[in-house]
Protein backbone atom coordinates (compact mmCIF):
# COMPACT_ATOMS: atom_id res chain seq x y z
CA UNK A 1 0.00 0.00 0.00
CA UNK A 2 1.20 3.14 -1.00
CA UNK A 3 0.66 6.07 1.73
CA UNK A 4 -0.61 9.49 0.14
CA UNK A 5 2.15 11.62 1.61
CA UNK A 6 -0.85 14.20 4.00
CA UNK A 7 -0.86 10.70 5.67
CA UNK A 8 2.31 11.13 7.92
CA UNK A 9 1.20 14.90 9.02
CA UNK A 10 -1.89 13.96 9.85
CA UNK A 11 -1.05 10.92 11.74
CA UNK A 12 1.38 13.19 13.65
CA UNK A 13 -1.31 15.56 14.59
CA UNK A 14 -3.78 12.30 15.32
CA UNK A 15 -0.43 11.17 17.84
CA UNK A 16 -0.09 14.70 19.37
CA UNK A 17 -3.79 15.86 19.75
CA UNK A 18 -4.77 12.21 21.29
CA UNK A 19 -5.82 13.10 24.84
CA UNK A 20 -8.35 15.21 23.11
CA UNK A 21 -11.48 13.09 21.95
CA UNK A 22 -12.59 15.99 19.99
CA UNK A 23 -9.67 15.84 17.87
CA UNK A 24 -11.00 12.57 16.02
CA UNK A 25 -14.04 14.78 15.03
CA UNK A 26 -14.57 16.99 11.91
CA UNK A 27 -16.93 18.79 10.00
CA UNK A 28 -18.08 17.55 6.80
CA UNK A 29 -19.51 19.34 4.38
CA UNK A 30 -22.25 18.41 1.63
CA UNK A 31 -24.50 20.46 -0.98
CA UNK A 32 -28.05 20.18 -0.14
CA UNK A 33 -30.26 18.57 -3.67
CA UNK A 34 -31.73 22.33 -3.67
CA UNK A 35 -27.75 23.59 -3.98
CA UNK A 36 -26.75 24.47 -0.04
CA UNK A 37 -24.35 23.99 1.63
CA UNK A 38 -24.63 21.75 4.70
CA UNK A 39 -21.88 20.70 7.21
CA UNK A 40 -22.00 18.67 10.88
CA UNK A 41 -19.81 17.15 13.08
CA UNK A 42 -18.69 13.45 12.43
CA UNK A 43 -16.32 10.91 14.30
CA UNK A 44 -13.59 9.96 12.27
CA UNK A 45 -13.11 5.99 12.76
CA UNK A 46 -9.78 5.37 11.21
CA UNK A 47 -8.26 4.91 7.53
CA UNK A 48 -10.05 1.67 5.96
CA UNK A 49 -7.20 -0.91 7.18
CA UNK A 50 -5.06 -3.19 5.80
CA UNK A 51 -7.68 -6.27 5.19
CA UNK A 52 -10.18 -4.75 3.02
CA UNK A 53 -7.93 -2.16 0.11
CA UNK A 54 -8.26 -4.01 -2.80
CA UNK A 55 -5.17 -3.74 -5.23
CA UNK A 56 -4.86 0.20 -4.31
CA UNK A 57 -8.36 0.83 -4.23
CA UNK A 58 -9.89 2.09 -0.83
CA UNK A 59 -5.94 3.53 0.00
CA UNK A 60 -5.73 6.61 1.78
CA UNK A 61 -9.50 6.43 2.90
CA UNK A 62 -11.40 7.79 5.60
CA UNK A 63 -13.69 6.16 7.53
CA UNK A 64 -16.99 7.21 9.06
CA UNK A 65 -20.85 5.91 10.29
CA UNK A 66 -23.88 7.10 9.82
CA UNK A 67 -27.80 6.72 9.78
CA UNK A 68 -29.21 5.71 6.48
CA UNK A 69 -32.42 7.73 7.57
CA UNK A 70 -30.07 10.99 7.92
CA UNK A 71 -29.97 14.12 5.50
CA UNK A 72 -26.05 13.72 4.59
CA UNK A 73 -27.21 10.47 2.68
CA UNK A 74 -29.75 12.07 0.28
CA UNK A 75 -27.47 14.61 -0.13
CA UNK A 76 -24.49 12.44 -0.89
CA UNK A 77 -26.73 10.18 -3.12
CA UNK A 78 -27.35 13.32 -5.52
CA UNK A 79 -23.52 14.90 -4.93
CA UNK A 80 -20.69 12.38 -3.66
CA UNK A 81 -18.24 15.21 -3.14
CA UNK A 82 -17.54 16.48 0.19
CA UNK A 83 -15.19 18.93 1.95
CA UNK A 84 -13.88 17.64 5.98
CA UNK A 85 -12.35 20.27 7.78
CA UNK A 86 -10.31 18.85 10.16
CA UNK A 87 -9.19 21.32 13.30
CA UNK A 88 -6.67 19.66 16.24
CA UNK A 89 -6.41 22.51 18.80
CA UNK A 90 -3.29 21.36 20.73
CA UNK A 91 -1.07 21.44 17.51
CA UNK A 92 -3.15 24.77 16.14
CA UNK A 93 -3.63 22.61 12.05
CA UNK A 94 -6.10 22.34 10.36
CA UNK A 95 -6.81 19.85 7.29
CA UNK A 96 -9.32 20.03 4.25
CA UNK A 97 -9.98 16.99 2.54
CA UNK A 98 -11.88 17.08 -0.24
CA UNK A 99 -13.32 14.18 -2.66
CA UNK A 100 -15.75 11.92 -3.55
CA UNK A 101 -17.48 9.62 -1.12
CA UNK A 102 -19.03 5.80 -1.26
CA UNK A 103 -21.84 5.02 1.00
CA UNK A 104 -21.56 1.56 1.74
CA UNK A 105 -25.11 0.53 2.81
CA UNK A 106 -26.66 -2.87 3.80
CA UNK A 107 -25.96 -5.94 0.94
CA UNK A 108 -28.95 -6.59 -1.23
CA UNK A 109 -29.22 -10.22 0.02
CA UNK A 110 -28.03 -11.88 2.85
CA UNK A 111 -25.67 -14.37 0.77
CA UNK A 112 -23.93 -11.17 -0.33
CA UNK A 113 -20.03 -11.21 1.09
CA UNK A 114 -17.99 -8.90 -0.63
CA UNK A 115 -15.03 -6.71 1.00
CA UNK A 116 -17.57 -3.94 1.53
CA UNK A 117 -19.96 -6.02 3.24
CA UNK A 118 -17.36 -7.62 5.33
CA UNK A 119 -15.92 -3.98 6.07
CA UNK A 120 -19.57 -2.58 7.22
CA UNK A 121 -19.82 -5.86 9.64
CA UNK A 122 -16.26 -4.51 11.22
CA UNK A 123 -17.09 -1.13 11.67
CA UNK A 124 -20.19 -2.03 13.07
CA UNK A 125 -18.72 -4.61 15.91
CA UNK A 126 -16.06 -2.14 16.94
CA UNK A 127 -18.28 0.62 17.86
CA UNK A 128 -20.09 0.77 21.45
CA UNK A 129 -23.70 -0.60 22.05
CA UNK A 130 -25.12 3.18 22.76
CA UNK A 131 -23.28 4.09 19.62
CA UNK A 132 -25.11 0.61 17.64
CA UNK A 133 -28.52 1.39 19.72
CA UNK A 134 -28.65 4.91 17.90
CA UNK A 135 -29.75 3.10 15.08
CA UNK A 136 -32.86 1.91 16.11
CA UNK A 137 -34.13 4.87 17.93
CA UNK A 138 -36.94 6.50 15.97
CA UNK A 139 -36.40 8.43 12.39
CA UNK A 140 -33.81 11.24 13.28
CA UNK A 141 -34.85 14.99 12.68
CA UNK A 142 -38.70 13.99 13.57
CA UNK A 143 -40.86 15.65 15.86
CA UNK A 144 -39.11 13.99 19.36
CA UNK A 145 -40.62 10.73 20.27
CA UNK A 146 -41.57 9.58 23.81
CA UNK A 147 -38.45 8.22 26.14
CA UNK A 148 -39.90 4.70 26.16
CA UNK A 149 -38.97 5.04 22.09
CA UNK A 150 -35.13 5.15 22.92
CA UNK A 151 -35.11 2.64 25.85
CA UNK A 152 -34.15 -0.79 24.26
CA UNK A 153 -32.05 -3.34 24.55
CA UNK A 154 -28.12 -3.22 22.40
CA UNK A 155 -28.61 -4.27 19.20
CA UNK A 156 -27.43 -7.33 18.09
CA UNK A 157 -23.08 -6.76 17.53
CA UNK A 158 -22.94 -9.43 14.97
CA UNK A 159 -25.78 -7.83 12.24
CA UNK A 160 -25.35 -4.72 11.40
CA UNK A 161 -29.17 -2.78 11.50
CA UNK A 162 -30.26 -1.83 8.09
CA UNK A 163 -29.89 1.58 8.85
CA UNK A 164 -26.26 1.54 9.39
CA UNK A 165 -23.98 3.09 6.61
CA UNK A 166 -20.69 3.38 6.59
CA UNK A 167 -19.40 6.47 4.66
CA UNK A 168 -15.96 6.59 3.13
CA UNK A 169 -14.00 9.71 1.93
CA UNK A 170 -11.22 9.44 -0.47
CA UNK A 171 -9.71 12.78 -0.97
CA UNK A 172 -8.23 14.00 -4.21
CA UNK A 173 -6.73 17.44 -3.00
CA UNK A 174 -5.92 17.82 0.63
CA UNK A 175 -5.18 21.38 2.08
CA UNK A 176 -3.00 21.84 5.55
CA UNK A 177 -2.47 24.49 7.43
CA UNK A 178 0.23 24.92 10.76
CA UNK A 179 -0.86 28.02 12.23
CA UNK A 180 1.93 27.89 14.56
CA UNK A 181 4.99 29.64 13.40
CA UNK A 182 5.56 33.03 11.94
CA UNK A 183 4.73 33.07 8.95
CA UNK A 184 2.84 30.08 8.97
CA UNK A 185 3.05 27.35 6.88
CA UNK A 186 0.63 25.56 4.58
CA UNK A 187 1.00 22.86 2.02
CA UNK A 188 -1.28 21.68 -0.80
CA UNK A 189 -1.30 18.67 -2.14
CA UNK A 190 -3.72 16.91 -4.90
CA UNK A 191 -3.91 13.64 -7.08
CA UNK A 192 -2.67 14.42 -10.73
CA UNK A 193 -4.35 12.43 -13.66
CA UNK A 194 -1.87 10.10 -13.43
CA UNK A 195 -2.85 9.09 -9.98
CA UNK A 196 0.56 10.22 -8.23
CA UNK A 197 0.03 13.13 -5.73
CA UNK A 198 1.55 16.43 -6.23
CA UNK A 199 2.61 18.98 -3.22
CA UNK A 200 3.26 22.30 -2.89
CA UNK A 201 3.81 24.82 -0.15
CA UNK A 202 1.68 28.25 -0.63
CA UNK A 203 1.19 31.21 1.10
CA UNK A 204 -1.13 31.00 4.12
CA UNK B 1 -33.45 44.39 20.27
CA UNK B 2 -34.99 41.15 20.04
CA UNK B 3 -33.11 37.72 20.91
CA UNK B 4 -33.35 35.00 18.52
CA UNK B 5 -33.88 31.63 20.94
CA UNK B 6 -31.26 30.21 19.93
CA UNK B 7 -28.76 32.90 21.58
CA UNK B 8 -29.65 32.15 24.76
CA UNK B 9 -28.15 27.96 24.46
CA UNK B 10 -24.92 29.94 22.57
CA UNK B 11 -24.51 32.22 24.99
CA UNK B 12 -24.42 29.57 27.68
CA UNK B 13 -22.26 27.19 25.61
CA UNK B 14 -19.68 30.16 24.72
CA UNK B 15 -19.75 30.81 28.56
CA UNK B 16 -19.00 27.24 29.76
CA UNK B 17 -16.63 26.61 26.93
CA UNK B 18 -14.49 30.02 27.69
CA UNK B 19 -11.66 28.14 28.78
CA UNK B 20 -10.57 26.14 25.26
CA UNK B 21 -9.70 28.92 22.13
CA UNK B 22 -10.61 26.42 19.90
CA UNK B 23 -14.46 27.04 21.25
CA UNK B 24 -14.59 30.37 19.38
CA UNK B 25 -13.30 28.24 15.70
CA UNK B 26 -16.77 27.00 13.72
CA UNK B 27 -16.58 25.40 10.31
CA UNK B 28 -18.06 27.78 7.37
CA UNK B 29 -19.21 25.41 4.66
CA UNK B 30 -20.22 27.46 1.08
CA UNK B 31 -20.44 25.77 -2.42
CA UNK B 32 -17.79 26.44 -4.87
CA UNK B 33 -19.05 28.12 -8.30
CA UNK B 34 -18.78 24.58 -9.63
CA UNK B 35 -21.32 23.05 -7.38
CA UNK B 36 -18.98 21.19 -5.41
CA UNK B 37 -18.73 21.98 -1.54
CA UNK B 38 -15.99 23.75 0.53
CA UNK B 39 -15.22 24.34 4.13
CA UNK B 40 -12.98 25.85 6.46
CA UNK B 41 -11.89 27.00 9.97
CA UNK B 42 -13.14 30.74 11.38
CA UNK B 43 -12.71 32.49 14.27
CA UNK B 44 -16.45 34.24 15.82
CA UNK B 45 -16.07 37.53 16.36
CA UNK B 46 -18.96 38.12 18.63
CA UNK B 47 -22.27 39.32 17.49
CA UNK B 48 -23.11 42.30 15.41
CA UNK B 49 -22.95 44.63 18.67
CA UNK B 50 -25.71 47.12 19.81
CA UNK B 51 -24.66 50.71 18.55
CA UNK B 52 -24.43 48.88 14.48
CA UNK B 53 -28.28 47.54 14.31
CA UNK B 54 -30.29 49.20 12.65
CA UNK B 55 -33.90 48.91 13.21
CA UNK B 56 -33.56 44.91 13.76
CA UNK B 57 -31.50 44.20 10.89
CA UNK B 58 -28.24 43.02 11.82
CA UNK B 59 -30.00 41.24 14.74
CA UNK B 60 -28.83 37.71 15.65
CA UNK B 61 -25.64 38.51 13.34
CA UNK B 62 -22.20 36.39 13.60
CA UNK B 63 -19.56 38.44 12.24
CA UNK B 64 -16.46 37.23 11.13
CA UNK B 65 -13.28 38.65 9.24
CA UNK B 66 -11.36 37.13 5.97
CA UNK B 67 -9.55 38.58 2.74
CA UNK B 68 -11.00 39.40 -0.09
CA UNK B 69 -8.00 37.45 -2.25
CA UNK B 70 -9.69 34.00 -0.14
CA UNK B 71 -12.26 31.52 -2.26
CA UNK B 72 -14.77 31.55 0.26
CA UNK B 73 -15.66 35.35 -0.95
CA UNK B 74 -15.87 34.39 -4.72
CA UNK B 75 -17.75 31.39 -3.46
CA UNK B 76 -20.32 33.58 -1.21
CA UNK B 77 -20.71 36.08 -4.05
CA UNK B 78 -21.46 33.57 -6.30
CA UNK B 79 -24.02 31.97 -3.61
CA UNK B 80 -24.37 33.82 -0.40
CA UNK B 81 -25.67 31.02 1.98
CA UNK B 82 -23.63 29.11 4.12
CA UNK B 83 -23.95 27.15 7.13
CA UNK B 84 -21.46 27.48 9.91
CA UNK B 85 -21.25 24.15 12.06
CA UNK B 86 -19.98 25.15 15.43
CA UNK B 87 -18.95 22.40 17.86
CA UNK B 88 -18.54 23.08 21.89
CA UNK B 89 -15.67 20.25 23.01
CA UNK B 90 -16.82 21.06 27.32
CA UNK B 91 -20.36 20.26 26.90
CA UNK B 92 -20.22 18.44 23.88
CA UNK B 93 -23.16 20.63 22.15
CA UNK B 94 -23.39 21.15 18.50
CA UNK B 95 -24.98 24.29 16.55
CA UNK B 96 -25.60 24.28 13.00
CA UNK B 97 -25.94 28.01 12.01
CA UNK B 98 -27.52 28.29 8.13
CA UNK B 99 -28.33 31.53 5.99
CA UNK B 100 -27.54 34.62 4.31
CA UNK B 101 -24.01 35.88 4.21
CA UNK B 102 -23.75 39.72 3.75
CA UNK B 103 -19.79 40.67 3.07
CA UNK B 104 -18.24 44.09 4.04
CA UNK B 105 -15.63 45.49 1.76
CA UNK B 106 -14.05 48.41 1.56
CA UNK B 107 -16.31 51.35 0.88
CA UNK B 108 -16.09 52.44 -2.67
CA UNK B 109 -14.75 56.13 -1.45
CA UNK B 110 -13.18 57.69 1.27
CA UNK B 111 -16.24 59.75 2.18
CA UNK B 112 -18.27 56.99 2.39
CA UNK B 113 -19.72 56.33 6.30
CA UNK B 114 -22.51 54.37 6.60
CA UNK B 115 -22.98 51.90 9.60
CA UNK B 116 -21.26 49.31 7.55
CA UNK B 117 -18.13 51.51 7.01
CA UNK B 118 -18.62 52.17 10.95
CA UNK B 119 -18.76 48.05 11.66
CA UNK B 120 -15.76 47.30 9.60
CA UNK B 121 -13.52 50.05 11.08
CA UNK B 122 -14.61 49.24 14.38
CA UNK B 123 -13.55 45.67 13.67
CA UNK B 124 -10.22 46.57 12.62
CA UNK B 125 -9.50 48.12 15.39
CA UNK B 126 -10.64 45.25 17.32
CA UNK B 127 -8.07 42.66 16.23
CA UNK B 128 -4.50 42.16 17.15
CA UNK B 129 -0.96 43.43 14.76
CA UNK B 130 -0.47 40.17 14.12
CA UNK B 131 -3.79 39.51 12.85
CA UNK B 132 -3.74 42.64 10.98
CA UNK B 133 -0.47 42.01 9.59
CA UNK B 134 -1.69 39.26 7.12
CA UNK B 135 -3.88 40.84 5.04
CA UNK B 136 -0.67 42.81 3.52
CA UNK B 137 0.86 39.25 3.22
CA UNK B 138 1.07 37.70 -0.11
CA UNK B 139 -2.02 36.23 -1.88
CA UNK B 140 -3.44 33.52 -0.03
CA UNK B 141 -2.91 29.85 -1.79
CA UNK B 142 -0.59 30.93 -4.58
CA UNK B 143 3.10 29.56 -4.62
CA UNK B 144 5.04 30.65 -1.21
CA UNK B 145 6.58 33.58 -1.01
CA UNK B 146 10.14 34.27 0.57
CA UNK B 147 10.03 34.84 4.10
CA UNK B 148 10.81 38.73 3.54
CA UNK B 149 7.44 39.19 2.10
CA UNK B 150 6.31 38.50 5.52
CA UNK B 151 8.24 40.48 7.61
CA UNK B 152 6.08 43.99 7.60
CA UNK B 153 5.45 46.48 10.34
CA UNK B 154 1.99 46.36 11.52
CA UNK B 155 -0.67 47.99 8.94
CA UNK B 156 -2.35 51.30 10.63
CA UNK B 157 -4.81 49.72 13.33
CA UNK B 158 -7.54 53.45 12.04
CA UNK B 159 -7.55 52.51 8.51
CA UNK B 160 -8.30 48.90 7.39
CA UNK B 161 -6.22 47.68 4.37
CA UNK B 162 -8.41 47.06 1.37
CA UNK B 163 -8.61 42.92 1.18
CA UNK B 164 -10.00 43.19 4.84
CA UNK B 165 -13.42 41.96 4.57
CA UNK B 166 -16.59 41.47 7.18
CA UNK B 167 -18.48 38.29 6.93
CA UNK B 168 -21.61 38.89 8.36
CA UNK B 169 -23.88 35.42 9.12
CA UNK B 170 -27.54 36.09 9.40
CA UNK B 171 -29.14 32.36 10.44
CA UNK B 172 -32.36 31.82 9.70
CA UNK B 173 -32.21 27.85 10.37
CA UNK B 174 -30.36 26.62 13.69
CA UNK B 175 -29.92 22.92 15.04
CA UNK B 176 -28.74 22.51 18.33
CA UNK B 177 -27.63 18.89 19.25
CA UNK B 178 -26.34 17.96 22.15
CA UNK B 179 -24.56 14.67 22.69
CA UNK B 180 -24.53 14.58 26.40
CA UNK B 181 -28.06 13.00 28.12
CA UNK B 182 -29.36 9.61 27.16
CA UNK B 183 -30.87 10.36 25.10
CA UNK B 184 -29.39 13.05 23.47
CA UNK B 185 -31.50 16.61 22.66
CA UNK B 186 -31.74 18.02 19.53
CA UNK B 187 -33.96 21.26 18.63
CA UNK B 188 -34.72 22.88 16.09
CA UNK B 189 -34.79 26.44 15.52
CA UNK B 190 -36.44 28.81 12.05
CA UNK B 191 -37.57 32.25 11.18
CA UNK B 192 -40.71 31.64 9.72
CA UNK B 193 -42.30 33.20 6.71
CA UNK B 194 -44.01 36.50 9.31
CA UNK B 195 -40.29 36.71 10.76
CA UNK B 196 -40.89 35.03 13.94
CA UNK B 197 -38.55 32.14 15.05
CA UNK B 198 -40.56 28.81 15.92
CA UNK B 199 -38.62 25.85 17.75
CA UNK B 200 -39.39 22.34 17.88
CA UNK B 201 -37.80 19.25 19.45
CA UNK B 202 -36.90 16.75 17.39
CA UNK B 203 -35.33 13.58 17.58
CA UNK B 204 -31.25 13.15 18.03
Amino acid sequence: MTLAPWRSPIARALHRNRSLPAARYLQLATVRENGLPANRTIVFRGFVPDPFLEEGRLENTLQFITDRRSEKVLELQHNATAEACWYFPKTREQFRLSGQVELVMAPGSATEADVMASLRAHLWQSISDSARSQFAWPHPAKPRAGSEAFELEPPDSQHPLEDFVVLLLAPDKVDHLELRGEPQNRTRFWLDAAGHWQTEAVNP
